[in-house]
């Protein structure tokens, strides 16, 4: 197994010319998302520009573009920091508007810090692309987190928006800011709000940034999986290959002035385990208590009606969880001195 | 007349001991409603801060507060640049936090301004209340402006939120990080979300603020008052002593984890000019057709639905536009050399 991503058979390939020589700018082209988003782009032929400010603890890392590394322009820089951002954007086909703060903890630990990564430095971007004479197509990536506790599902768009922490809160905000310059300037913005995401390319140090890539390295170590309560809150997993689909047919649809949801397979996170555990059985699966600082944020069951954004892509899920995970697992035992 | 506002014989009275001796802040004071505000609770015995970064052109101004220049404390600042605001919330027992950028053009020109001061500047507030051992209350002014274009009127609190502007987006972005604290914290944080609110102590400089303080001054200058379209869009008016008893009472009821409507008296702009030509009938009204950028920011027909508030509190508007718009006349007329 190679780092290459293999181009997957799908509707998408009759888009695929869109994006031959697109100069395509990706912003947090260095994290999860970006990077596998990134390494499709170069592979379609797409000239990427990647700015990234390199926050490691977030998942930063050079290593995830390997593949591409010299095939792109990296520039490492706060996207606000960025005194190019204007002539970047001015000649861009596309821009791919994922950098961002993904932590609750760290959100809620430093308020002030998760605002100014998922919105305030977004926005002299966000007033560059609406300058710029290139028509461009922006798309940002919004989250499940917006919608905060649920009251309701399967989730559609127009669910409530009350967010759990300040994370939804600054996504929340600036994919309002992107929504409001396509009505009021015309801008193609739209935004997909994904749910838990997972696969190649996530940070592995930590378990800050969701609980898959923590369950998949404690399975690789060969320590125990901790499953809080009878782990059976449900939510919504996408393999990363469908998330860079979803991204890809959001730039070349008729999306622009929408925000929608993404999904995937729901399960338990119970079941996140098992399927491991099928995977790799030697895994150890051991209840916990709810520690009660998680109790206090738990949403209760999160599954995205993504319909709106079907119908009007085509886009949906292909990657089911086994498959994602097995892929998930061997990406990282192969990678690991790279991601521990 | 004086420059002090006269205490009403309303419900409020029953409460006035709440407020007697107690520690308050007001960020915004010099501003237009803060001022009102620091004013009446100065005169009720309590004992008032005020942070106010003295925004000129916002609408800061020192003479708002002459009445009570020798009894309150002022401190000039930036809240965020404030570094004693840890030990200023310690003793606190309401924190009214009303320092805002409220001009829609101001806020599409520099959006990253007015998220800086609608927001980003709030949240060490909001961090040292969290912090503060005096179980306060915090009251901030929320803004009809979060809710954009009106699908529905009388507009109820669960109305679609899409502003129209960035300064909608930054206003409502602040109130969810109080709601949220409310609910993650425990912090007694409430919103009250006013509309067209004028009176005295207004910004009088520009018409960047609102129409009715901008259409007084024409009035008092003798200029024809330009009213656009056939000036029948519906705008929901509260005089600001009505406004400042909604701030008290929504901090001694128990409206914490809320963000209510407050409303007031419907009517048509054009309406608004025809009771000033009542007040001073030398005043001539000049129908004007409707700019196109005014036309696309324009929202439909706005009333409250302030029924919960009103429920909650027993508040409800008790000045007549007539009366606060004499009485708003006759403020300017005398103090006109302060605010020309």
């Amino acid at each position: 197994m190679s780092t290459q991503v293999a181009l997957k058979p799908t509707a998408l390939e009759a888009a695929l010319p869109a994006f031959r020589d697109a100069n395509v700018l990706v912003t947090g082209g260095l994290g999860f998302i970006g990077s596998n988003l990134a390494i499709r782009l170069a592979q379609m032929g797409a000239r990427v520009t990647i700015i990234d400010k390199k926050y490691e603890s977030g998942g930063a890392n050079e290593f995830n573009i390997d593949p591409i590394r010299n095939e792109v322009t990296l520039v490492v820089s706060d996207i606000a920091k960025y005194s190019r951002i204007t002539s970047v954007v001015r000649d861009c086909d596309y821009v791919f508007d994922l950098a961002a703060q993904v932590s609750h903890v760290v959100s809620m630990a430093d308020p002030l810090m998760d605002l100014e990564m998922n919105c305030v430095s977004h926005l002299p971007l966000l007033e560059a692309c609406r300058k710029s004479p290139s028509d461009l197509k922006l798309v940002y990536t919004g989250s499940r987190v917006q919608y905060g506790r649920i009251t309701k599902t399967p989730v559609k768009e127009n669910h409530p928006i009350a967010p759990v922490d300040t994370n939804g809160i600054s996504k929340h905000a600036y994919e309002q800011y992107c929504l409001l310059y396509n009505r009021s300037y015309g801008l193609r913005a739209t935004s997909i709000r994904l749910t838990n995401t997972y696969g190649p390319r996530n940070v592995m140090k930590h378990s800050k940034q969701g609980f898959v890539n923590w369950f998949v390295r404690l399975c690789i170590d060969g320590a125990p999986v901790e499953v809080y309560g009878r782990g059976r809150q449900l939510r919504d997993f996408t393999y990363v290959d469908d998330v860079v689909d979803a991204c890809l047919l959001a730039a070349i649809c008729r999306t622009e002035g929408r925000a929608m949801n993404v999904g995937g397979y729901p399960t338990s996170v119970r079941g996140i385990a098992e399927i491991l555990r099928k995977i790799r059985p030697s895994m150890k699966i051991v209840p916990k208590p709810f520690p009660p600082e998680r109790k206090a944020v738990e949403i209760g069951d999160y599954i995205a009606d993504y319909s709106q954004f079907s119908d009007l892509t085509g886009w949906s899920p292909t990657i089911p969880l086994e498959l994602g995970l097995r892929r998930t697992v061997e990406y990282y035992e192969r990678f690991k001195s790279h991601y521990w």
